[in-house]
């Protein structure tokens, strides 16, 4: 019997073992080797110590993908990792691409938390009603498409939660799209929020308005939520309605 | 020593065990009672054969946050549940709303699946690229806010993924929505796709054009995918590029 050539691209979600889902869990459980970037295979490896490993740098995702795709040709089952969900700026997207040279490969798309869900949890609810999600790097997308969605995201009043705000080189993003949804409509006291380390150790939140956020550094390991009109600070949490009458 | 009031919000994902964290598992377990919309409590209840349960019909949501309330200020640990995530459309914000007025009960938020993830690993990865998230039901929304957000979502060509596509008495809706996306600038050859029953037992998907997609009826149990101008169809896959080079 022919071996089956299987990739699982699994959504870990913020790290921890309690974030994984079940089907996470048995992908992982299931596959000979565990390939990704190396803070995320760090993240998992306590979790399946005896399991072969791929794990190479940032900015190394199509080498990945590839060697993924390879290993799966060879007979053996690999799980890609990436943290939060596989399709949000995950490696289902790369994966997919390059599996269309491969149609003998198989792939199976595990859904794990996004830091949209899990930072948001932290917060309260801040992404109740309708929301974008957001990234400000422009390493793989032209920042003239970023503050295109920026302003039509204030222009329509939804919540966002902003993914990977700030990076070495980039310090003054946040400050220029804060600039760029009030500029369309977002007023200054719009509540915001910012989760860092997202169920990790030292995990801090802090909630804001956005003329405060305008003035707020923050690293590479954040996310910030934005609300709507309607957001609320209630109780140290950020809460935006879903519009129920007598609440 | 005096009880602990609690209620965790617990968002289930699409509905089976192997979608649930760790951490849902973990509260469910610990909650003394479950509280939730019947169809949901039905998810859930086959887990946990052994809890009490406290399940109400649709629309009764206010009811449930009142009742998870009162009933954790009475000394029981309650879960109240969610399909998907409990902070998108999800339980969390009416609940924190009105737990304003209970400051002695504790609230702890457990984010879960919701279907813009579960559905995309459904059909590949189409939300890998900077999306939106928008209801079309506008039982608490009132429809200008929703069209606007539609137009505003289509103008930053944005990804989406559009819940309650259809209802009784709004059979029409999906259909307006995608000549909103189409007069904002969305091409009629847009890759859309569909998920029906995401997780459960008769699950289905579909890939078809934006342009097919306002020629197509939907139920309530369908999330509806729309791509941006990169997004493709691979291998019967929806895949939007995340932009890598060399892919």
């Amino acid at each position: 019997m022919m071996n089956r050539s299987l990739v699982y691209v699994v959504g870990l979600g913020p790290g921890g073992a309690q974030y994984l889902t079940a089907q996470a869990q048995t992908a992982l459980q299931a596959a000979d080797v565990l390939c990704g970037y190396t803070v995320y295979i760090d993240l998992v490896r306590p979790l399946y110590p005896d399991k072969e490993v791929y794990a190479t740098g940032m900015t190394r995702e199509i080498d990945r993908c590839r060697w993924a795709l390879e290993t799966a040709k060879s007979g053996k089952i690999v799980a890609l990792v990436c943290s939060g969900d596989a399709g949000v700026y995950g490696m289902a997207s790369p994966l997919l691409e390059l599996a269309e040279h491969c149609p003998e490969v198989e792939v199976e798309i595990v859904p794990g938390l996004t830091a949209a869900l899990s930072g948001a949890a932290v917060l309260g609810a801040p992404l109740a009603h309708d929301f974008c999600v957001i990234s400000l790097s422009d390493r793989l997308t032209p920042w003239a498409v970023i503050e295109k969605r920026l302003a039509c995201a204030a222009a329509g009043d939804f919540c966002l939660a902003l993914y990977n705000p700030s990076s070495k080189g980039r310090a003054d993003y946040l400050q220029k799209a804060v600039r760029i949804l009030r500029d369309n409509g977002k007023d200054p006291d719009t509540a915001c929020g910012l989760v860092r380390c997202i169920g990790r150790d030292g995990q801090t939140a802090r909630l804001l308005t956005l003329a405060e956020l305008e003035d707020t550094a923050v690293d590479m390991f954040t996310t910030v939520f934005v609300g709507n009109a309607a957001t609320q600070i209630l109780q140290d949490r950020m809460v935006t309605p879903r519009g129920y009458r007598g609440v």
